[in-house]
């Protein structure tokens, strides 16, 4: 028994409403983050910005936390380093996070990035920490 | 002879409409970024989001990245890695970057951010990488 | 075709001598490096030493960098970061990288290290770049 | 009142005797931590490895958590990153960690890197957190 998409999409849009990432998937040790491209986001050059990716990547860890530990919106990111590997080009961008451990004070998980149906053209790797609310 | 704030604001204007961010300071190896908060940017909490502070890190590596190359807008992030130290609140987000090394491929410098008139007290610190154009 | 063991050993033995790791695995696209631990490396506690779970990180890297572009012994760690996620106590330390991308300049993977046969209990994770030899 | 460089060695000397490392100044919020280049630690190129450099990065933060929190040898570092700038070559390798934070949990810092006399020609730079134990 984990979370539901349906769960994390609503809390997110209760909670955080300027996010501009949807959930499109979560489990025990994962979430995928989804971010349709609008020209807002667009940096020089014509790519997705880095912030954008940035904020996929943290969202998709979020998620993954979520599903992981339950709907706990506090959970906050600790720290996070991003790798950009190509210029991102597309119409929506994704973002995939893997969790490698759930302690009892932070999660640490891997994501990777990528444009439309091209997960096997990674655009961006991130890997960080989120830290759990304390009691 | 480096570039003004004035240059720097009108190429980010022109060229990254949605970036959200000023240029607030400019010299040989450092650059200055601001931005006002809004409740987009507002994460669970009532904290301003990381991938805002991310961005914000972001446009100073680049401002400082123009102070030292010059007004180079296809200049892009490698990495970055970002540490947040406290909760983030106020009217608005400042990130100072300072160069480390401007190289022939690479600049790297590190990044404080912090609220409004407090720079001593800091809510995220971030460390990165931008690659200069190949020629 | 690529690498195999025995040449990334034999290259490592003659080129770095003060090494510590071992190549027991290289394929297209990974390296795995494994550690004996010894005395000098164990910090309070009783523990591997984080930075001697750094060089395993960094060694897998490299390792997996020959499997992907041949024996280049001038391939340099560019920026690497790692995650401990607990005390690390055993025998002998593994880790293993898998690369995400193969660039004409830089290479980028992520690694997981772990203790004796516990793949499943990672004591680390790191994610970083290595720089091809300029031509 | 904050501890002593006599007082740091002595901990490291009995607690992490094959660290490799000597402290050579600690305040409050910062420490220096000196290699003294050995013919081990010598990667191809003639070079200080990349290891070498994150274990004079890692003590040197060490030692600053000593400066800000006391002798507590059990601190360990919960994330670092690093990049290096260029070719470390030289009789001594140098690491100046200055403290961003110290919190109830954790201690953020930033960290430079210089071969002998050059500090103003940075070889590597480095960010990170140390775990406070918990009580």
């Amino acid at each position: 028994m984990t979370v539901t998409v349906e769960e994390v999409n609503a809390l997110v849009a209760a909670a955080f409403p300027g996010s501009g990432n949807e959930c499109v998937d979560v489990g025990p040790t994962w979430g995928t983050a989804r971010r349709v491209v609008t020209p807002d986001v667009i940096r020089p050059g014509g790519f997705v910005s880095g912030p954008t990716q940035f904020g996929v990547a943290d969202a998709a860890l979020w998620y993954a936390v979520f599903g992981a530990i339950g709907l706990e919106p506090m959970a906050m990111t600790s720290e996070l380093s991003i790798r950009f590997l190509r210029p991102a080009t597309g119409a929506a961008l994704f973002g995939r996070a893997d969790l490698h451990q759930i302690g009892r004070r932070n999660v640490v998980g891997t994501v990777r990035l990528w444009m439309d149906d091209r997960p096997d053209r990674l655009v961006a790797v991130a890997q960080g920490t989120y830290a759990r609310p304390s009691r």
